[in-house]
């Protein structure tokens, strides 16, 4: 992404509600029921779980992607993720049956989603009640954020523009953040039209690029390296917007990048947050793979809540997984919000500088060149602290 | 390994000292060493880390070892890792130096290895002090394992015999304890002696039973997922006692799986140990990845330090890394002190007990049975709790 093109875009209000796309939700002490709407047929393209124990939810809804590209709605909740329970194929699909009636349309235009604990049943009355007082006159992408936050502490909220390409978003997911996505969910809208001058539909073309950018984005985030068993991303255009894919791709990246950032930021128990560039490597998979492997590693991510210079682990991080020559490594650190930048090691030797200020950073980024290659991959990730421990000591 | 067997192990209480070998170490405040020896040159078998940046002693032994596979002994220490310092090689050579002229032997007969802080210049000066204030009349396999010990709160030692076969050893180990190992130093005597009867050396033979044993103890088990640039496990044999292979390799299988479990027992902060049988699967290979991935999950390490049943978090493990068919599944914990026995899933079907005081027990057996196969396998590991991101926090 060239930094001019960066600078085009431009930051909206609308949250997922762009264009006539609405959403309202409604957040009770346990459960949460989020509806994000059309009036008409969206394209819809999707990416989910590759934890080969899937919730029912996402079961139900690649059933239903395989027989339709199109939908006009999603309904999602939280306070159990209804997954690891038989009967819970048909509870995803009355959740379906519930958001159609009271959207008046056909319950096989809906898709479904679920967060929360694993093994119970879900209590389907629940749902239905909140669905019952949820005011689909009040529009609110706010509230339909809320509705899915478990152990969330912020909102996950963007809506931009660029070259009339709108794009939307709402993300849940706190901790299980991993390698491969994980307990998040995130919807999308756009108004973006791809299939006009190809062969192929609008929703095929959707796809494509939401695949690759969610190998950039969602998959690139870790908060503690576990894979869940509810992970999607779903995106619906209403496709009133010809564009060029170019274009909408890097719109889109851009748009999951900044929804993964804000997912990490929020880790469970997070106290900072950390992008990890790992550049000059001879392949990106290796790039990308070091990078994961840093932001995952439970030694560096303590160092960094102990605010405690401890670039051995990185180190040590990095050649667990691929073959580094550390006389040729580059380290620096650098602090996001002032981009002060601190030389750690420079061709494998260590900086003797005293001041290690940068650790009390609240943001900062980790550049590590292994000067080898062209290939470069960034990952985020965040601290572990005694609050993560906390919080997943006690979820239930 | 068959129970009968099993039985016939007598404990001993040489520690490392069986034999003739020799040991003894002195702590102090910083730094440690540990000297082990044998007046005779004996056979020397060796895994070392996987690691790409290896240690500088590492990078030492192996060269050696290279060069020939008989040594007099081991000198070791704790406070510094050597790992990651240029001029390291140098001083990991002094350090041979420093023992052969206080045994009185050749520095080619001796081997080296450093556990502690990664990326500074180890202090010679010390460990030459250290060295020179050792008793080398006194023997105390007790005293070389307290010499290792950083964040380690227990002793790791061992000794058995075995049809006249013995095996000492001892063990330094405490965070970073990982699928591939870990900063986990361990060091193995034995009288065994393989060659009488086979074509190859009793080097070679020794190195082939060290590897397969590993494989099923050390590389089974896990703190934190994190593999360091100094681990290593090295075995001395006097070959005063022709045995069969068999025994040996029975006999050494046991004694790793013993130290390996002692070494989680004894990990970061732990309040639990877990030991997770994975049975029933198509592979071995399937087994070993879906006991590992559970004992490595932050969410399910969390989960069983809150002694909070969340046994989705035990199958989200396991989806993530392999196919799963959770109908299929039977899961049980048992508490590994009373052999207490609670069914928590029977063919994917939750139990619904209201008893689950089974999570208050110290130590807890997860047996996870994937009805697909004949294939089974242990890991070992233990929760992850405050202490642990304490304990790493503040490492310096």
């Amino acid at each position: 992404m060239s930094i001019s093109n960066i600078k085009e875009i431009k930051s909206c209000n609308d949250g997922i509600s762009i264009n006539k796309f609405k959403a309202n939700g409604i957040k009770t002490e346990k459960y949460g029921v989020a509806l994000i709407w059309n009036e008409n047929l969206c394209d819809c393209a999707a990416v989910f779980t590759k934890n080969s124990i899937k919730a029912n939810p996402v079961k139900y809804d690649i059933a239903q992607l395989n027989k339709r590209k199109k939908f006009k709605a999603i309904i999602a909740n939280s306070g159990n993720a209804n997954a690891c329970v038989r009967e819970g194929l048909a509870d995803a699909e009355e959740m379906c049956k519930i958001a159609s009636e009271k959207l008046k349309s056909n319950p096989d235009e809906i898709l479904c989603e679920s967060t929360g604990i694993i093994g119970k049943r879900m209590d389907i009355e629940k749902i239905r009640k909140i669905v019952h007082d949820l005011d689909i006159n009040e529009i609110s992408s706010r509230n339909a954020n809320k509705a899915l936050m478990t152990t969330d502490t912020k909102f996950k909220e963007i809506s931009y523009e660029y070259k009339g390409i709108k794009i939307g978003g709402i993300c849940k997911g706190a901790g299980m953040i991993a390698p491969n996505m994980a307990t998040m969910l995130c919807f999308l809208t756009t108004n973006a039209n791809l299939g006009e001058n190809y062969d192929v539909s609008n929703a095929e073309i959707l796809n494509e690029c939401l695949k690759e950018a969610v190998g950039e984005s969602f998959n690139m985030i870790s908060v503690d390296g576990c894979m869940s068993t509810n992970d999607c991303i779903i995106l619906l255009s209403d496709g009133t917007k010809t564009c060029s894919v170019d274009d909408f791709k890097f719109l889109l990246k851009f748009s999951t990048k900044e929804l993964a950032k804000k997912v990490v930021a929020d880790g469970e128990g997070a106290t900072k947050f950390l992008e990890v560039v790992v550049e000059g490597a001879k392949t990106q998979n290796k790039a990308k793979k070091i990078a994961l492997t840093i932001v995952n590693s439970n030694l560096v991510k303590s160092a960094f809540f102990g605010e405690n210079l401890n670039w051995g682990r990185i180190m040590s991080a990095s050649g667990s997984v691929a073959k580094i020559n550390f006389d040729n490594i580059d380290l620096k650190f650098e602090d996001i919000d002032t981009n002060k930048v601190v030389e750690v090691l420079n061709k494998g030797i260590a900086n003797k500088l005293d001041d290690w200020s940068i650790m009390k950073a609240k943001n900062i980024r980790i550049l590590l060149n292994l000067n080898e290659g062209e290939n470069n991959a960034t990952a985020w990730g965040c601290d572990l602290t005694y609050d993560y421990v906390k919080i997943n000591a006690e979820y239930n």
